[in-house]
């Protein structure tokens, strides 16, 4: 019985005494991670000794007197992270202040005529009915969004004025030291987060679709070049049981994770980086347009999701079949991370990616894996006579004859569903002469289409793998629309032309994917 | 020139008449939406009143004093719309304010021994480092999701005891009456959000995980039934260009839409809960499973995108290929559908869902759909001496050999790929059979590993129906680890015994599954 007390006391104490430790390593990792954080810290600090200068220095204090404790309020509530969420909280602490003080005294103007007991009643319903009011106002998705903070000021500064000016006789003192100090409060605020280390929501969007391009990247390479190498799968099948716990640690995994829970950060960054003045040269930096990108993003994601069910799905296609297609696949899926990596610097130097560069190897790829499919006809489509051939033949047919009926139609891009390769083909080529004369905005429209035509109606294996298959080109065909919206994104942001000299950098930074995903996770500072 | 003008002129008069009538609707509509709201407004408003009563009555007023405004204060910003967020503000409040107090106290017993000019410095540093380490303090990730608000409030009373002590010698009392004060106002808040109309964030959760499985199962039917609906599928192609806009309005769309973007949302209200007494008299209700269920459904959610996914893209499987399928399809996924709403319907009345009930049917769904496609050998799998059906030979041999292997071995679930048919049914109804002699949780395990069985392998025609059909099975095994995590909530929160009368009820609710989510979407009261 000692004994185990014993014992259990010498865990406690064991762990008592690396609890410390652990404490300070976890504290150490938050400044490690962002060390803007420990600058922040900093900066708060300094803020706080510079308004309680206030009180400590005897010319100040004789200037603002007690009063000067609003200053301090301020500056602890106010001072955010970012310097767009300090603004949007200042000015929403200076307009809410200003709002309730005006009507307070509307108020107290009405409530002087009548005697003291009158008053009070008079308070009490106006106080009623205003709190009510107000906080019903918040729930309007506007007012929640853009003034929610403003409006709590609001209902704080009207109460305190209305309030007190049933015992004290001068409100009008009181209503212009509350404005004053807040102002003194909110002007050191803004001074700390707007020309001391100042750290922008608006570059904390933009480094964070780049992360999240970097990351799908590798999620795709790896998610299909596991499914491709027998041992990752075996091991995949064996571990089933424990996927839960081996996810976070999962390289492909980690990749989309950050893309799929993006909404709400995204939007919160939007919003604060929406409050900030310009801090480029040129233009304005669209932040709604970088919410876009980000829901463009996690539809992309949607599909990876379900590309890696197929990895771990407990059915595999036959080792034989995948082999088969091992390479176009591989092909392919490099192709669509160099894209994305591609988007990725392209964004990261601000700058406009080179569009043939893109193209170019896509079509390659996707070529190559419809020649693939071509090569081993007869594995697909089976031998003559048999039903699944006549039927693919008279589809064949019907979608010939459609064709030819739009052809002759005068044109335009019909969307029939069965258009021959060559004709797709015949096409595209047709997009990229027009995109080589001038045109921006026509750059791969037909891309996902091939894609889908080339691939589509040729093959039929077993299910797993024309489901992996199918779903690799539909992330083409999603990747297609977030091409769209980050090229929407340098039109509108003014990025930089492309140039040749780029070239060569990008090329270099495409085979090794992975270390740049590690060095920018880390928030570049100086680019501002 | 004239003319113009008086036109700007009315159309600015026509938008001024009406925009005060569209924010009336738009207020409306938000106390409509959710008439909590409007009762929270008001609870709010005579929180105020109250609390106003220290300022407006003579004899409580002078037992309080000018401080009573901190009560108002304290009202105004911990009032908060569930009884969760109010505890949890207003504990933090608390705590923070008592330990500030303490080390102001801590301070100041330090500084007294000091002279005037080295008291100021002593106090400005003590203010720089404890601002400087509780902001950073914040940054902790387990600090920022718990006491985020609990060390603002630490910061803001420090800074206020601390500098208000340089210039008024009784800190003492100053720390007490704003120690008073806010206890009363937390007083009011808790009194408020506790015992008057109480709102809270469990019910919330409860609700909007029930609202959830509804829509999903809404999504799976709608998406399937137009899948086969060859007018349906010719519309989206047409409208493919303007998909951006109909998106809201798009039935399935707005069924996982919610899912998707839950998370942040589950996890507010999940945190908020913990901090909520239990309300029910059985049992705590586990908060943190239903954010696990939320997890399982946004997964499985995932694959319901990739399957609207198949309806949004160009090509089509021929429609010769798809009405052959359309019946077993469409059951399959009424199924699923009536799975989900089976496990909205237990979850909501809070009993534990009818296992027989929910495999039965969606083993012979799967069972239909496994016939059709082996009522069509020749048109999968093509005819005699093609490369194709020798492969799969090979494959299926190589699998009975691996079968056998393992059955000699002393059995277990080998996760072998290529089960035949009828040993994948035979180890069913082993399972199904222990589980009528009362291992519940042996419920269905196999249930996944049956579907991606019988549907694999066997079947292979034009590669856009194969993805479908595959994303439709992977549905099925991702419905799996939804009804796993369904059922381990009704074990942790002691749901009710499932009872045979029920049934009924089930029954026909589940014939009417959208008239259901409407109901549903109005939040529920009464229940607890």
């Amino acid at each position: 019985m000692m004994e185990t007390w014993r014992k259990k006391a010498g865990v406690a104490w064991e762990k008592a005494k690396r609890s410390p430790a652990l404490a300070c390593r976890k504290m150490w990792r938050v400044g490690k991670d962002d060390p803007r954080r420990a600058i922040h810290a900093v900066k708060v600090g300094l803020a706080l000794t510079l308004v309680s200068m206030l009180y400590l220095l005897e010319p100040l204090f004789e200037g603002i007197g007690q009063n000067a404790i609003w200053a301090v309020m301020t500056v602890v509530v106010v001072l955010e992270f970012t310097a767009g969420a300090t603004l949007c909280k200042g000015l929403n602490r200076g307009l809410g202040t200003i709002l309730a003080g005006s009507l307070a005294f509307l108020i107290e103007f009405i409530a002087e005529a009548t005697g003291q007991v009158g008053r009070a009643i008079f308070i009490g319903c106006a106080v009623f009915i205003i709190g009510a009011a107000a906080t019903y106002l918040r729930f309007l998705p506007y007012v929640k969004k853009n003034y929610d903070y403003g409006v709590v000021i609001f209902l704080l500064t009207f109460n305190l004025i209305t309030v007190s000016s049933f015992r004290v006789s001068n409100v009008m003192r009181i209503a212009h030291e509350r404005f004053v100090t807040i102002a003194i409060g909110c002007g050191i605020c803004l001074f700390m987060s707007l020309l001391v280390f100042p750290i922008w929501s608006g570059q904390d969007l933009h480094n964070s679709t780049v992360n999240k391009l970097q990351g799908l990247a590798n999620s795709i390479e790896v998610c299909v070049n596991e499914y491709f190498s027998d041992e990752a799968v075996t091991e995949a099948r064996e571990e089933s049981d424990d996927e839960e716990k081996s996810c976070d640690e999962d390289p492909i995994y980690k990749g989309y994770k950050a893309v799929l829970d993006s909404k709400s950060t995204d939007e919160t960054l939007a919003l604060y980086a929406s409050w900030e003045p310009r801090h480029s040269r040129h233009c304005r930096y669209p932040w709604q347009q970088y919410v876009k990108v980000g829901a463009a993003l996690r539809r992309f994601s949607y599909t990876v999701v379900a590309l890696h069910g197929c990895l771990q799905t407990e059915i595999q296609a036959p080792k034989s079949c995948r082999a088969l297609f091992k390479d176009p696949c591989v092909r392919l899926a490099n192709e669509v991370s160099r894209v994305l990596i591609e988007l990725a610097t392209s964004i990261e130097s601000r700058r406009h990616c080179s569009p043939e560069l893109l193209s170019d190897h896509l079509h390659d790829a996707l070529q190559d894996l419809n020649k693939a499919f071509k090569s081993q006809p007869r594995l697909f489509l089976g031998s003559n006579g048999s039903q699944a051939s006549n039927m693919l033949a008279v589809a064949a047919a019907q979608a010939r004859q459609q064709k030819e009926r739009d052809e002759a139609g005068g044109g335009g891009v019909a969307l029939s569903s069965a258009k021959t390769d060559t004709s797709a083909l015949r096409e595209w080529k047709r997009t990229r002469s027009k995109k080589e004369s001038g045109e921006r905005k026509v750059l791969r429209p037909q891309l996902s289409k091939i894609a889908m035509l080339t691939c589509s109606l040729e093959f039929c294996e077993a299910l797993p793998f024309a489901a992996f298959a199918s779903l690799l080109v539909e992330t083409v065909a999603r990747l297609d629309s977030v091409m769209e919206e980050v090229e929407e994104l340098g039109r509108v942001a003014c990025f930089k032309e492309y140039k040749r000299e780029d070239d060569v950098v990008v090329t270099v930074k495409c085979e090794t994917p992975r270390v740049n995903v590690c060095l920018h996770n880390l928030p570049s500072h100086g680019v501002d």
